[in-house]
């Protein structure tokens, strides 16, 4: 009998260098709201998403790649010289279809290259929109893997770590799972599995984006399995695994 | 009225640069075994517990010191050329009462410089043992508090989070709390607070050492008010705050 893969989770891209992510699957997870809209671009059909850390590069792209949507907002504002915001609610099948969405993400990004220069084996995106994908993919992969929560700033976040616990919840039968993170986020996750939207009201991050409106956005961003594509990062861009 | 002070939990080492912790009581958390051990030997009257990093600083102030004693383990044994281990059990009254206790304390001692680095007003230690005296204390202080758990070489770990969740279930009406690691300690808290020991057996740390026949040490860690006084840091040593 072949030994399980190990399951770690990092709770914070600051936390991440602890982890050994050598041949790993990387899940990258950003729930509000960056890897929400990843997977509802690509679920309607964008041909791929390029993350990208500054905003010149995000412009520079856009001028440079047909058919690009540029994206991405600071205080709940599109920033200026960008096209559009960091709403899921913006990418639906009849605009994004075809077109290439080049997104301005500060936490994931950052995240995704030091995932690449620890030598991961791939990268994925994850939130509760693409939960199963997230778990079938991983669990048919028989490598080791990591969640790396974006959190916000550095800063530990319950939505990213309510989502690791969903993963772990499911798939925890077929790999080793011995870090206390992962515990912990599986626990809090069991504990509020039913009532997610209420309890996610008490966190910060949903503080800080409903103060600009956004709590249509939230709601969508823990809803399982709405936009149920795997994200998967080859060359420089995220496209849907298939 | 006045406005009511903030709180903050920390969850690693790694974490607390992201707080602001000026003019802040910072409770230092090291729930297996380093806090736990101190809040003992203060308790059963060891004049103060010199916090070190270094074995051979250890090593030094226990020769300059009269009456004192110098500890410290490695992979649950002394260290060589000191004198006892980091278990409260081997500080009774009989024993301690009037010593130096120089304890060598890995994570606890790095988050004890890096408070003082950061412009904390005080440092004061928390673990079960001494639950109520941290509570009284921060209470009647009315300033900021910071909750900094010692994780295990910076990863996360839960005896200390689950240490800054009591606190927090007992103060939360005192203090403003925004945070999420706040939110998350002290609900994961109030789900095991009943079942605690059986709960703590699944964490990373009790299974290292249970490994080395510490069970009745955890046990006791885990405690509520067993030792209850409160370790305060002046001038380079631990005492008793009166």
């Amino acid at each position: 009998m072949n030994k399980k893969p190990t399951l770690f989770t990092s709770l914070s891209p600051a936390l991440l260098h602890l982890t050994n992510l050598k041949d790993a699957i990387v899940v990258i997870i950003d729930v509000f709201r960056a890897t929400s809209t990843i997977s509802t671009a690509l679920f309607n059909g964008a041909e791929k998403v390029i993350p990208v850390a500054a905003v010149d590069e995000c412009k520079r792209l856009g001028d440079e790649i047909p058919n690009a949507v540029t994206a991405g907002e600071r205080e709940g504002k599109v920033i200026e010289g960008l096209q559009y915001g960091n709403s899921p609610a913006e990418y639906p099948r009849a605009f994004i279809e075809g077109k290439t969405l080049v997104l301005t993400t500060t936490n994931g990004t950052k995240l995704l290259h030091m995932a690449f220069e620890r030598g991961c084996a791939e990268v994925v995106t994850g939130s509760f929109t693409n939960l199963s994908s997230v778990c079938e993919y991983i669990t048919n992969q028989e490598k080791n893997v990591v969640l790396g929560c974006s959190g916000w700033k550095d800063m530990f976040n319950l939505e990213d770590t309510l989502f690791a616990g969903a993963v772990i919840d499911r798939v925890k039968e077929r790999f080793i799972i011995h870090d206390d993170a992962s515990l912990m986020a599986q626990q809090i996750y069991r504990l509020h599995e039913n009532n997610l939207y209420k309890f996610i009201q008490n966190t910060t991050h949903w503080h800080r984006l409903a103060a600009y409106g956004l709590q249509r956005d939230l709601q969508y961003c823990i809803t399982h399995d709405i936009a149920n594509v795997l994200p998967i990062f080859k060359n420089g861009e995220l496209v849907v695994y298939q």
